[in-house]
């Protein structure tokens, strides 16, 4: 696998999905800019349609669909973001979405399936039950597959967050955005080199979950280690050959945080820019905050990818914590 | 008292204040939508510089300050908002802010002040000592009082809120603020008059604080009933026989709110609008909930005025309420 996307598919999937989805803000605060020693601009895809960035790819995997195709409707399985993103999508279209989830899903995330329209499967929490549950689906209903980041159409509408952040006046020297299954850091390193190409590249992934950091260092695919837990749970997955691929020609390092620094980064997002993240979300700002010197006196964007937050795990509203 | 602000005041105000603020963007949701049949777009002054459109005012009356008035600085009695909003519009111009506060004012409060480098002098909690000693800071430092709300460089700055939101496409039926002292009400009714004469424009307070009903309905200036509380304590204050003049003019509807609406309009927006309120800028959301008919199928906006949360005092973050 050696091929790239060309710049053409990334301006088309922009203006394919443009009509559809929010222009979010891009906002600093000046107490983490004073923290750092350094300017922070924060890309809000936690205000985006669905509370995450996952919209941009399902909507431009499922607006290219042919009507014959569309009329069967599309499938994933998921339990998080990419299962709201794909039921708003169909919902906007109004072809059906299939949606097989884990029996043990939270009833949040299930209520905004639900919210969307999305015929829901449930099905055993394991990896195997989900994709044989999702085989059976396909083969029932003839919906078309939208897998959540392995797959170039989902790649393409993800890099259109940074260029979005490239459209402007702003010059960064650094992006840094969170890294699960690879889809966004994919699509931001397409971005910045067709559109900014002296910007820096960062991944940011929970050190519990490294799989990204293991992998971009052997050049092949590592798995993380089973039974490894993060607050950050969106970022659960692994990459895939097609990420790993495009995330080793873009993308200049891959920084992991502590769960402690999540947390504390995750507060500082909510206490002073005002907006609600999932741990996910905070990821990258945790790993700046982990080691803050390669960032002064830079300019750094730090993509926000979503706030559809577990109310009941936010560990510093409960108890004695909510009082810091 | 009968003038009115003129229209090139107002203008003058915006691009006076235009290169210090942020442009907040202007939100909606649609399961909000679906809930009141009915669009809402929500003005996110939660993210404005100082977490609350009263840096607009601030900085109007601060920008306006001669230079030898400003080598002596500015002076307020404040534990909230106007407070924090004075502090930076002074740091911004480099000339000292004294902030008469509250001994008993939360620890947030006053961070929120020192981290702009406002100079607290601390009093007893009554409004006397409050009047007092900022009496004696201004006679010892020679700074001009810049009071919260009763002033028309004020009322002047908070009219930019309303007049961005008619800068552009949107042309609501609706418009609705929170009202305490009545500045953002009063420059939003003059925002309305000049700008889109044929939107309603509705100010929203506490049913355990209505002051603004009741004087608003009287004709002459009411009193909070002595040891009213409420969850919006921003909103404890009265109209002034200034703003009350000004909310006579423009004014079509005061409306109420329970303390329960309240939470549940914070709850609503912080779940769904993935932004950050405090609870005084969920009372027009909560005036909506209790009577959603006149909005049916209408355009309304609501400001939401600031996001400087105290995070001990959350309801439904603590406890079980937090699995909602």
């Amino acid at each position: 696998m050696n091929h790239l996307l060309p710049i053409h598919e990334l301006v088309s999937a922009h203006q394919r999905i443009l009509p559809y989805i929010s222009q979010t803000p891009l906002v600093s605060n000046g107490y983490i800019n004073k923290l750092f020693d350094g300017q922070l601009f924060f890309k809000c895809e936690n205000l985006q349609k669905t509370g995450s960035f996952k919209i941009r790819g399902a909507l431009n995997a499922t607006l290219q669909l042919s009507a014959a195709l569309g009329l069967r409707g599309v499938a994933t399985h998921s339990s998080g973001n990419h299962a709201q993103a794909l039921a708003y999508a169909a919902n906007l279209l109004r072809v059906p979405a299939h949606i097989v989830m884990p029996r043990n899903s939270s009833r949040s995330k299930i209520a905004g399936v639900e919210q969307y329209g999305g015929r829901i499967t449930f099905c055993d929490p394991t990896l195997e039950a989900r994709e044989s549950v999702l085989k059976k689906v396909v083969i029932e209903t003839g919906a078309t597959f939208v897998p959540p980041y392995d797959d170039d159409r989902i790649i393409c509408g993800q890099s259109t967050v940074a260029m979005e952040v490239f459209d402007g006046t702003l010059h960064p020297d650094n992006i840094i955005v969170p890294l699960g299954g690879g889809g966004l850091l994919s699509g931001t390193g397409l971005a910045v080199q067709y559109f900014a190409p002296t910007v820096q590249v960062l991944g940011a992934e929970p050190a519990t979950m490294d799989d990204g950091l293991r992998s971009f260092e052997r050049g092949t695919l590592q798995k993380n280690r089973p039974g490894s837990q993060s607050i950050a749970e969106g970022l659960r997955t692994h990459l895939s050959e097609r990420t790993l691929h495009y995330i080793k020609q873009n993308t200049t390092h891959i920084l992991t945080a502590s769960e402690a620094s999540i947390v504390e980064a995750m507060q500082l997002i909510w206490q002073h820019l005002k907006v609600i993240v999932e741990p996910s979300a905070a990821v990258p700002l945790a790993c700046l905050l982990e080691d803050k010197r390669p960032f002064r006196h830079q300019q750094t964007v730090v993509i926000l990818s979503g706030g559809n937050v577990d109310w009941a795990g936010v560990p510093f509203l409960s108890g004695s914590a909510a009082h810091q």
